[in-house]
């Protein structure tokens, strides 16, 4: 046996396990077992899991169940596990076994050889700490995994998500304040409408992000009920009375979240309605961002050959060929993220209807999307916001230029004219390359004064 | 000309309409030019348009722009719509202008036809009532389609699906109660696990459709908000003040619910990221269904060859070639549905991303799915209900069988010897195909009273 | 018992079923126990049904189990269904059994009692023809409905849609002539770009178009395998030696199309990947139409305040509430489309995944959503090259100004002077609001002449 | 200025940039311009590269334009991008501009840069390599990320998917031809149904996998049309004559396949229909491997309370808190690589319908989530044929006891006494928990020698 590797057992034999690394046989028998792709099981679910193991090492023991000595050497290896120090000892992928067994085993084998390393003891002697029987005591892969995915993505979107959300809304609002009086044509369908003001288009835009912020807190509450209590198949099998709202209790300090132990442990173990629901808020957000988006690339699209209504910040050289281009390139990063999200949205939709009788056992590719989805959205928002957002800047000159050739300016007649008097001027201009006051003056539908008082795109939005 | 039609006149020209309908010019030319497929804008919108109207005309009427003989007539009209004996006047398909402005024309028009009729003018004479000035007054095609949009879809979730669920959920509920004590082995991984009874997986079940009609109710909110008020781009011109308010209110006595104007109309007209949320809510009830459904197909697996642990009701026969068959043909039918629900949502998103500046223009795609969806649910989860749930019963004698054989009741046993002791009976009894008592009593892990008191089904759910 | 009914028989019992209709007890039932939506299994399957039943009845004969008399009977109905003169007989929707179980004894049915009418017997008496032991002689509906499931897919796409695209990619081959000379500014991040001519740019539709031809032609192969001879679990239980190429054979007279046996009947009756792959098919093709409804309606927005280098036919006033606004409504009805068939992917590739051991049963929804896409593709391809494509027309004086405005003519000199000064001239052009020839001459980068004779846009394309 | 950096200077002015990269200012600043996730450009898009200005600066020096020494630089430091050796130099993310620009910029600046080095002389000095006017001659972001896209993609389906599904499917053709005389009950709606072998079933997976081969053969031929040569907007400006083909062949020559130029440029850079459709494929593959994973775990389901059909290896202890558990993990990973993958479809359709005029800007969305699909469905196809599939041993005691149980053997017998008698006997044996053959003769349906001879399950498949 090479001097690198040491012996470990599980209940299946011996593992050669790399002297190195805290992790033991079950965790080295999934690496071996699943050489698929590249993608961890993501840290914010490892650090989660820290926080799950002290929060039930600390029920345990106040339900009299672990010794005080135990909890120690527990609180002292979790709180390495959540600053991020025993990142390297988690290198399981997501590719595994759909209920996250073998990552629930990855963090009981760290906390046990580590401890066994504090305590001087051989990695591997599961002395003082057994894996099975002190670090996942009370507890089973069924409902510490689902618990820790509802941990970090509460903590990712509380801490994260909603934070950029919420500072990319008051940048709408600011703008939307600071372009008030920039009045120009409307557009629908593509084409010409009438007046609104850039500010009035930027209010639409920060009431999508103040709605979509909406449907996300509201998919909070459900993604709170945590399964931890449920063990194997939500009976709670070998936990002692109050376990639940012990470990919540002490997330709760630990986190200064407001979890709560779920009503109904075989829901939570058995399906994640939560995380599915959770990424439909998500996605509907992504729909948001894909609209506002492509509104600001296209007004700020020429620089002399598009709609050119506004600037944006030039970033950097947009082009390895034309010299001197500029591209809305923040937008085009936030629309590919948004794609993204979409798309998850997906395969969390597929992977949530999977689950058979008393399990789920998609959780990994779950809670990897929905993360990805939750970071990727958070850092595209803030950057997109900070490069992009905040240097918006109105070209008057063109706003006023296209507002008041607008054909569509017509319609202030309407309640004057009617609709079919006023079609017919519309089309006459559009028809003779006239302005409207060309025809609706030259052609005596009413008087130069009239048409001055009516037609007045300051007073239409 | 023909003697079967009559002509109508439009702002582009004259159009030959049939004299047998009440629809004018502009609908005659939608129906020509989008012979595309066969689905029809859902009737359902048709009735809310109706109501729409009938609250604008009121609301024009109650602002004093519009006269108490035009009202009577449009609240005849409209009355007639809502009712349906109109619905033969409504021919164009979901495949047309992405703002629905032929079928807000269809509806204008049948309007000012049908009161001319009952005026005794000619039809296409807009006389009393013309489409555009007296029909359409102070609104927009822009503004009353995603009412419409709105209001049908509230009105179908509130009066059609949210008490299909609501009926689910009771009977899952009553399901659970009944079954309460047929102990059984749980299945995780599709694997033996330790025991649940049936009524606990039932009540799983029922706590996925409480959560469902949870995040349906939170979809509401943002639903209910009306673009009513903001005309062609959001500015609501040629609205007279508090009109927005004044057409919700009379909605709200209409239909019973609390409909309330959108703070932001440009978001409510630009974008419909309430009915990607919404749609968002259906795709996790869909998601739950699929797992419920197939749950419970499994569970009636057989009758000999599967596993048997419940009963349907055998509602046809199963098989044109294989006599005897029956089937779990209404869980195929829930399934089939739920299919169709999460792909309607990716339609929606597509959709709901799709708006530019001023206006989305795929708003007929987008209710015509998201009505799709809500009705087949209801329908598929009422039929589920009433011809499979309710007849539901456990197959005793089976799932003692399994739960007795069950090698997984040694999990009893970890609290006691240590989870690799345990192991090692399970997989002993397993590789020779002995019962777990044999080889936990022979190998003399613990006396055979120890094993009986710990190892009891009853107690470990 | 009331007369407008008379009693059938099945295998559970008897039903009452109407008089003045066709089908028998197994429909009857059906169309009671399925009480969900409205969409009934699309009338191609039902043709497609009747071609397989006569094709099936034509082999039984050919290979002694069928008598003449029974066969001419079979020939006779099955002409009035594939004619479509017994559509009213078929009233059951997709959301049934999901082998299309029901669908199958509905035809069988029909068939039978409509013969026992001709026989002047009684109407249930299944005199000549049995149902089961006659008409469905040889076959399952485990077979038979994705027989006619693939008969019925490769009969639209063969009539239908691809003479539709063929014709599309015409248009746009023409249109691409027709604009080969007309030369404007490319565009790319949306913003200015090196010229191209508009006849490359509908160049590259055509060629997606193409392409999209030549991907839907590689999906037919495997859609042309039928199941048909496999019956209930494809051995191919209780058909003659030979069946299964007797009936394609028979097929093959019928349609004019090169059906084959399925080499594999396990896959093709549990499994329906030809269905999956032929809807990637599709979703690749909408994805394409997407792109080109969204440049054309972009090219034609304005009229004043848009990009405005083509113009579209106006077929319809654009706005109920904007006198004389005209909208690219083709393209609008083309993009919801195109979402649909997206999302209807979405649902086939739910469905194709959910099969088990011998039998997929999710067939209806896959087929309803497969024939929508094609259906719809068609139509809306059809109506968008004959109302919108034809009439485009380039607007020559905007393209030019375009043109000549564009600082990215300035790539034209980096193999002159490099991209390092390219770019200075840009940037200084821009930043100064002057022209090219202005910064690139007047601060000596060049003599005039130099310019002249390498910045010429029609050189560029 | 600190002494770990350099300055560099772009056409936007200077960039600090670390020392010891060879990355220069465009990098660096799409380096701080993005902090969006840490999804980098996937390493086979930069090999890819790296053979693409490899292939181009041949053809450069072939047409005459770029000097034998600049070529000789190229062709070094290519090599050490294609093997990798500079990995650490090509930082950016995925969040980026949508035509990847900084990713060609990043290839071009570290060739610029470690030739500069190699000719002794300083970072960022561009000598003797300009970036742009040398490694990017006659080249554009525009045409060279696509074309590094197609490269990067077919190779790793040649390379890794294809030999992996096609030894996949040879597996899955020796257990078929292993377990032909394993006779077993079917299932049809997860029902008992009339017999087959497990050979036949394993057959029908092997057919699926040998069509999902072809379908993805089919989508070769568009993706390996190239867009080099297009440059900025597929007009081809500022390459010279015979560029692309000159690449191709290079191309060809380096890689061992057969690209080829595409011959409608426009199309390639504007549109990537040819990666949708790819996908198309692997996700027609997807929803073929879902089936056969389910169909496998659900086999192994038990021990001793499931189908038991057949074992499967057991890799792993399955339960951390269920001693003695074996689960499918192998399956389960597969599932969720292969939910992963038609959620990556989603997002490559959106991204695929989102390009303008003559540039798609969604291309690393889309490379990223395509080589996910490749590699993981590689990997996982692999790992799952060598753990789980390999090792797959039929159960012959419970396949024989179940299919002596089924009540669907009756089926043998309806060519002989008709579809209704069969129900009858069926019906009656169901109820009153007899076996067939009790029935059948105890009634008299038939003598004990008739039944035998017919109701032979060995016959029936």
């Amino acid at each position: 046996m090479d001097s690198e590797f040491r012996l470990e057992q599980d209940s299946l034999g011996e593992v050669k396990v790399p002297k190195k690394v805290y992790y033991g046989a079950q965790t080295e028998r999934s690496r071996n077992n699943f050489p698929i792709g590249k993608e961890k099981i993501p840290e914010e679910v490892i650090k989660a899991y820290g926080m799950v193991k002290l929060a039930a090492a600390r029920a345990n023991h106040q339900l009299g169940k672990l010794s005080e000595e135990k909890l120690e050497l527990i609180e002292r290896v979790t709180e390495e596990i959540i600053t991020g120090r025993l990142d390297d000892h988690f290198p399981l992928v997501v590719w595994q076994t759909g209920s996250g067994t073998q990552t629930n085993m990855n963090v009981n084998e760290v906390i046990s050889n580590r401890a066994s390393e504090i305590a001087g003891n051989e990695q591997g002697s599961h002395d003082p700490l057994h894996p099975n029987d002190d670090v996942n005591m009370s507890q089973s892969s069924n409902d510490t995994f689902p618990t820790a995915m509802s941990v970090a993505a509460t903590l990712a979107i509380g801490k994260k998500l909603k934070p950029a959300l919420e500072n990319f809304h008051e940048t709408l609002e600011e703008k939307s304040e600071e372009f008030s009086d920039q009045i120009k044509t409307g557009r629908t369908h593509l084409m010409d409408a009438t007046p609104v003001s850039l500010g009035q288009e930027f209010s639409g835009y920060a009431s999508q992000v103040q709605h979509g912020l909406g449907h996300l807190e509201d998919s909070l509450a459900h993604l709170k009920e945590l399964a931890i209590g449920g063990t194997a198949v939500g009976t709670g099998l070998n936990t002692p009375e109050g376990f639940d709202n012990e470990v919540v209790s002490n997330l709760n300090q630990l986190t200064g979240f407001n979890f709560k132990a779920a009503p109904n442990k075989f829901e939570a173990i058995a399906a994640h309605d939560s995380i599915v629901n959770c990424s439909g808020a998500l996605k509907t957000i992504a729909t948001s961002l894909i609209k506002i988006a492509n509104d600001i690339r296209w007004l700020a699209s020429g620089p002399r050959c598009g709609l050119a209504e506004i600037e944006i910040p030039a970033n950097e050289p947009g082009s390895s060929i034309m010299p001197g281009k500029i591209n809305p390139t923040q937008a085009e990063a936030l629309l590919q993220v948004s794609y993204q999200v979409v798309g998850n949205d997906t395969v969390i939709n597929l992977a949530g209807s999977s689950g058979n009788f008393e399990l789920n056992v998609a959780k990994p590719v779950m809670i990897y999307n929905l993360l990805q989805s939750i970071n990727l959205l958070a850092d595209a928002v803030k950057s997109f916001e900070k490069r992009c957002l905040k240097g918006v800047k109105p070209l008057s000159k063109n706003l006023s230029k296209y507002l008041n050739r607008s054909l569509m300016l017509v319609t202030a007649l309407t309640p004057l004219i009617g609709y079919e008097k006023a079609a017919e001027i519309a089309n006459k201009a559009h028809r003779e390359s006239k302005t409207l006051k060309e025809v609706a003056v030259g052609d005596g539908y009413l008087t130069e004064e009239e048409f001055e008082k009516n037609v007045d795109p300051g007073s239409m939005i």
